[in-house]
């Protein structure tokens, strides 16, 4: 029997068409739902998550012996593969997401003009999400959720490589919100790999409302450069520490090695270290960073303070290593620190360390970054450090939400007006 | 002397970018200037805008004659036109503007999470706006002062038509401005009229943030179809009243009369009523629309009630009139109508009358436009009715802003982290 995804592969609009309406008409159901018929809906699909360990294992067994077999990294192996402690970890994730305050109605502002209209703003579903993700099985079941608890319909477009355990993990996510009263098509995976349906997918202005990437540079700057949906998305983590002249040298050492090297890979992480001209523990920090096994690739003033320094190039301070790589530069003052930032910083995270209040409250103010830090590693750049319970992703751009994403940033408003007959004059 | 622009039109994508450039590196400075210091500098414009009446008002009176050669109807010379009385209206709106609150360094929200980083979020300007817009020379004013306010640069494309006005307006609230300490590059003209300038604004992702269009259908549309940039707007304005029931027939009546008649070209004018089968004075509501001029387009039931009415055509339940004409259809109950809002609306603004608080209730929370009203007329969708002080626009979109924009809608946030030297574990 022909699937719908082989009957229609010839025209991938067409597909993506019938999926979002789908997608939209259960939204529809879903927004008229509870809060408390939503957590039950979510805590149900975290129970069929676990009651389908054993099908969701083997289905991922099959993509992890096909990743082999295509010479694929051990990192993205790493990323593919599940265990019955990563599968328990992703139910638990649905459960936290289960519990977490639904935004879906809450009143942003109330106000009462002059004319005698009463008005609130309140908040709603945004309606269907597009994800589009490469080899991390859990975004399936993260993605699916969040956008669920806040009453968006979500269509799902994994990686190829991690196809079956895609479609396992949805089948029992679906089943358990199906028993909750959510209807199916209110979770979609896509059901072609075919890259055409992708495509469709970016260009599915007005069918989709928002797309959310999750994935390397490549995915994320092919759908920023095709899509006509809106994205919500994150490209680089170009992420800098400034170390100001009176900053405590034991804790400028501690959180420089943390925001490098906790988690090299991490979009948070530090690729660029600016020291001051003027700090005097400069040598003991680069020595400490070179003794922890990072590469330091530096300008002339960095490179004279110790041999392990290699001398950078141009297109270092512009590089996300996403490795124990880091470049250093010395400046001349907060003012040169800031100028270096705007110039090369992907206004993801940014950070300066200094006991100096007045100093640290100029660069929050004027440090234009989604996330501005003053004493903190940048890896606390992260929805659940942040307090969000859960992220959808980290956005960079300016508009709708910037920095991490969670519930709140999966919604938008709409504007009520209570009158008592009102003409206008 | 060949002017930029004349050098420029055969490469509209590097004057585009000469010119954003230049409004970004304008707009740091204008980010780094106190609330009073905007507020003075747009007193100041305001000041400079009545200074140069005479000047203004001659450069409007030859886009009139230019107008009025060309063939330009009634309606569009008399958006075009200015006199003493407008343009101290333009100069008004303008101190008003500088007089609202600055949303620039509201803080929205703090938490301190488990990690003992103190979180806050705080509104910062989006960056540079464009502004695209059709024969109403008081945009450039009022676009220019609501995007300074919030700290804004601004790309301003007015219409042909306008241009001697636009460019007297400009280079009144450009001197006023800069007598401020605005940069002169904060509010800029398009020095050319060429459309293809338009398309490199519509394309100018990364260096323009936000496009807002202004006017026509057509203008809207294109600008949607085909900009890359992120746009803030409303095509259509397909709004409707629904009169229950249980309706007061003389509000139902003052309501509809007002939404329909008041001003017939304005977007948030009713364009389909919606009259429940069982609201027993559906004759007497029909016929004193029919009675006050209005051309009335009904299904079956409504012919049936009044003689003047036409039948309506399938595409009348999805046409923007914008005239005195008006497509009703008979509806039975609330489920029906709130379907035909679904199918219908282009979710600017919809309302209901009755005095069934449950009932409006259900429709409040149920019907999902950008505006929701009960027992008003529609025609007070206006972010001045609603309290804003102004508005670049009314936005049907999902994202970012919804309804009436004004200076939020001008804005983003950012994240701000004070530590105490926090690693991340």
């Amino acid at each position: 029997m022909a699937t719908l995804a082989e009957d229609r592969t010839e025209n991938p609009e067409e597909l993506v068409r019938e999926i979002a309406l789908a997608g939209r008409a259960a939204q529809h159901v879903l927004a008229g739902m509870t809060s408390p018929e939503k957590e039950r809906a979510l805590h149900l699909a975290a129970t069929a998550l676990r009651a389908d360990a054993e099908a969701i294992l083997a289905a991922n067994a099959r993509d992890i012996s096909a990743g082999e077999a295509n010479g694929l990294s051990g990192a993205m192996l790493d990323r593919l593969r599940l265990d019955e402690a990563r599968l328990e970890g992703i139910a638990s994730g649905v459960d936290a997401v289960a519990s977490l305050p639904d935004p879906v109605g809450e009143v942003i502002g109330t106000s009462e003009p002059p004319n005698g209209l009463k008005l609130s703003r309140v908040r709603v579903p945004i309606g269907l999400i597009g994800m589009i993700y490469e080899s991390r099985p859990n975004v399936t079941a993260d993605a699916a959720a969040l956008c669920v608890r806040a009453g968006n319909a979500a269509l799902l477009r994994g990686g190829s490589e991690a196809v079956h355990s895609n479609r396992a993990i949805h089948a029992a996510m679906v089943r358990g919100l199906a028993e909750g009263g959510v209807p199916e098509a209110a979770v979609q995976l896509m059901p072609t790999q075919d890259r055409a349906a992708v495509g469709a997918m970016l260009t599915a202005a007005g069918m989709i409302d928002m797309i959310v990437p999750r994935g390397g540079k490549g995915l994320v700057a092919r759908v920023q450069a095709d899509a006509r949906v809106p994205v919500l998305a994150h490209l680089d983590g170009i992420c800098h520490t400034y170390v100001h002249s009176a900053a405590d040298p034991e804790m400028a050492e501690r959180i420089a090695l943390n925001a490098k090297l906790r988690r090299t890979g991490i979009c948070g992480a530090m690729e660029t270290l600016l020291i001051d001209a003027t700090y005097p523990e400069a040598a003991r920090l680069v020595a400490s960073l070179a003794d922890a096994g990072c590469e330091l690739r530096g300008d002339g003033r960095i490179c004279a303070l110790d041999e392990r320094v290699i001398p950078a190039s141009a297109n270092d301070w512009d590089t996300e290593y996403l490795d124990a790589v880091l470049s250093v530069a010395c400046v001349d003052g907060l003012g040169a620190a800031m100028d270096h930032i705007a110039r090369h910083s992907s206004h993801h995270t940014d950070a300066i360390v200094t006991d100096d209040e007045t100093v640290a409250e100029r660069f929050l103010a004027s440090v234009d970054s989604a996330i501005v830090m003053h004493n903190a590693s940048s890896q606390f750049a992260d929805g659940g450090e942040f307090g969000l319970g859960a992220e959808i992703g980290i956005a960079t751009g300016r508009l709708h939400a910037r920095g991490p994403v969670a519930l709140e940033g999966l919604t938008t408003y709409k504007w009520l007006v209570r009158g008592s007959g009102q003409a206008r004059p």
